[in-house]
């Protein structure tokens, strides 16, 4: 950590609450590391507050932001402008604030990407399942289609309209097949049987409910890709049955990790040291 | 300094220009030997941004700010209570959020009287000349009175409505004799000869115009006590012309320190670690 100074400049997270996150660790591991005179702060800021807050960060020319829940959605009437990507996911999860103009992007999606890249795994020509409907889903789905084309998408969620709209959504801006289905272990078994990888994008097997898992481990097969974007645990359940039966994984440390790096960049222009921002992160949760 | 952690409560210096600011030094200094979880930020705020930032302030949670030039005067109108002292003097320095309620102070004057204090000068029935009539007098000039009867203070400036304005406002709160005065060197030498306390007031021999003195170096004598507002030099031009008159002499860094350390009082309800602030500010003085 470089000494603050009156010319230290400031990033910010905004959600409710912050207490847990480990983006701080992150993100001054990377200041650090670069020798970037920039510190990173988790404020809570609660619902009623979000406008000022936005405003509150222009008028205090505070230089970044990371949103997290609950005002991923709604703090994208705010900003003044809005990533294309974002815009079709439907929240931020960054603002940038150049002089005062702030821009919003959402970085998950795109964190999701770079895990399955550094994987070295082919997307293309591929069947996905991804079980959840929800804001994870959204941010990966479109940033999937955007980037790969895939074989077949298919969405499996409790809340069947939030499927529903998802998949309406997707295929207007993608030619892949996209499918949706409501939540059943049936055919959740079926499609399993039918994908090449497998996306949690739910919150089950989360810190502190370790020993659930969102899919029946049965089904689960070698050969098969399995993604959690759940990261703390660093290995969730879903993961361990998924290696023990011989199936490829990638922790949702990595998406994190990666969504973080893609704000950090938007920030400062430079390159983010990922290998130290991940090791802070997998320090820390060993710690647990 | 401590590790920066999601617990990590924030406070932040409002002023425009901020970047050559010691405040961020000495409060993260203060943090750091107490072992608080805090941080203090210098954050550039523009005159039309002042009320957005104020509301940012409550909407991001943080915890207090200092507020410099030039938003002392306005800030008052977007606090929600108002220290006595601080609406006598008609400015403030400090905000304290208590869960989404802004006070403000103005720890200023407050930080001078505790130098003489800590100096062993007896205020009591003293004739005291302040040179200058802005907003530094302002706050030295009602602590003074409110804290002390003296003798007589008197206030020279060359702003004749700034002194007659002031001279009306504490003569409304106080018994104490005050005259006020227009700026003149035959004038300043005569009260200067009537008078056994000399309070520079003015940024007259700041950095980097340090060979400037606010006062004729011929009128300063053995016995008299000088007190220079200026802490950047330490020691500025007055200061050593007045040592070697015999004078005593109290610099600006102790008011600075002071006012400080009752800042740092009002956000963490903790006694303030003068001596690790006051080395920190020493230090980085001695470099320029």
């Amino acid at each position: 950590m470089e000494m603050i100074d009156a010319k230290t400049k400031v990033c910010v997270l905004l959600g409710n609450p912050v207490e847990h996150s480990l983006s701080p660790l992150i993100h001054n591991a990377g200041f650090g590391e670069l020798g970037i005179n920039c510190v990173y702060v988790a404020l809570r800021v609660k619902d009623a507050d979000l406008a000022d807050a936005m405003r509150g960060i222009r008028a205090l020319n505070i230089r970044g932001a990371s949103i997290t829940i609950p005002h991923k959605v709604r703090a994208l009437d705010h900003v003044d402008r809005v990533d294309a990507l974002a815009e079709k996911i439907g929240s931020i999860n960054t603002v940038v604030n150049d002089g005062g103009v702030l821009t919003g992007f959402n970085s998950d999606g795109m964190g999701a990407l770079k895990a399955f890249r550094d994987y070295g795994v082919e997307l293309e020509n591929k069947r996905v399942l991804m079980v959840g409907a929800g804001g994870a889903a959204r941010a990966i789905a479109f940033s999937l289609v955007a980037n790969a084309r895939l074989r077949e998408l298919s969405i499996m969620g409790i809340v069947r309209e939030e499927v529903g709209e998802l998949v309406d959504r997707l295929r207007e801006t993608t030619e892949s097949r996209i499918q949706g289905e409501a939540w059943g272990e049936e055919a959740l078994r079926e499609r399993m049987a039918a994908s090449e990888i497998v996306i949690n994008c739910t919150p089950v097997g989360m810190y502190p409910r370790t020993d659930e898992i969102p899919v029946p481990a049965g089904a689960l097969r070698k050969g098969m890709l399995v993604f959690d974007v759940v990261y703390n645990p660093a290995e969730t359940k879903l993961l361990v049955d998924a290696a023990r039966r011989g199936c490829d994984t990638i922790s949702g440390v990595d998406m994190f990790i990666n969504q973080a790096a893609a704000q950090f960049e938007l920030w400062t222009g430079k390159k983010a040291p990922v290998a130290s921002m991940k090791k802070v992160v997998l320090d820390r949760l060993a710690k647990k």
